[in-house]
């Protein structure tokens, strides 16, 4: 998007009032979980109106095609998914710290009954290579998630908990991409044994340069 | 899909002439091809048709629904992924091996420019919610992927290659989220760091049971 229309969109965002704010809020959740549900080309604008119980002009007041919804509902589930696990990802310096952020999405999964995989992930699967735009979003989003787990593991690294040739970065990126095909296949297997493989090999990969 | 169904099926198949083959096997190509770039519900049937230059009487002639078509592309495109994988799927029974297939995979995607992701994960991410049938094919094509892995890694352990407490079963379900994980955060971000870091950590995890 071009800064003009960033700065456009933004102008807009500050300009409504409370209520305002409100209905482009639920429009915003109501396209999320559609799209969650059905995928993105599953969804129609007409989908989100009636979920929404929003009028047709209503809706295209606060986006003008449904491109700008769905970049909306990728910040949206990034934001859902990473305040969801902020308590873990804001202090994972430690293996007790990993583990327990390991048991927690483990534990996500079973109550869902391994339904719906990674928000963010599904969206990326299906808009990543025919919606520039929002591969940038999502890879902003994924960037910020990595950004929270190689932070615990700078600090472990700068702490001397982890040797010296440990690479934070390349392990944060690592662990994130266990996760996300733990997520997916987990979805598919219907049961979380993938998950649990590929983040315990991941954590015990990070373990043998702990010192 | 009801047994008496799927040997009706089956027999169907068999009747098939030479040419009733061909242009079978061209709707599934095509269908495969358009699903692969804008997703299973992105894709109509209509779509399909065109693509193959068939009637839409052809059409019905080979598949009866739009499921039926979707389940003869995801078993097409898991016989693709593994048979293009295969030199190296049937050997995976040294480091060296997994090294090499991890080369392949990673050179794979650049010469691709990070397009597409996994054929199977992404209509996996797609369906696994919402298409039982779709699911158990999908499950079964990961389950016939991940066996290949295992068979590597069992031959390595039962030639005392791998520790006796290294549990080759695990280690490959890990091997195959890393795998997945890497090709969506590198289809994401656009570049093949994220499959690298996957792949790398987890073939180190392996090493460290190597005797």
């Amino acid at each position: 998007m071009a800064m003009e229309k960033q700065v456009e969109n933004k102008k807009n965002e500050r300009r409504l009032t409370k209520k305002g704010k409100e209905t482009r809020a639920r429009i915003i959740a109501a396209a999320a979980q559609l799209m969650f549900e059905r995928g993105v080309s599953g969804t129609s604008v007409e989908d989100v109106q009636n979920e929404a119980k929003v009028s047709a002009s209503q809706l295209y007041h606060y986006f003008k095609e449904k491109r700008e919804l769905v970049k909306a509902v990728i910040v949206y589930q990034t934001e859902q998914v990473l305040n969801a696990q902020e308590p873990f990802l804001s202090h994972l310096d430690s293996m007790e710290a990993l583990k327990s952020w390991r048991d927690a999405i483990v534990q996500l999964q079973i109550e869902r009954q391994c339904q719906g995989g990674c928000p963010i992930g599904s969206l990326a699967s299906e808009l990543s290579d025919t919606e520039p735009e929002a591969r940038t979003e999502l890879a902003a989003g994924f960037m910020k998630w990595e950004q929270s787990i190689r932070n615990g593991l700078q600090t472990m690294h700068a702490r001397g908990e982890l040797q010296a040739e440990a690479k934070p970065d390349d392990l944060a990126l690592a662990l994130l991409t266990a996760l996300q095909g733990g997520l997916l296949l987990t979805q598919v297997y219907k049961e979380t044994r993938p998950l649990k493989a590929g983040l315990d090999a991941m954590l015990a990969h990070i373990g043998t340069f702990t010192i």
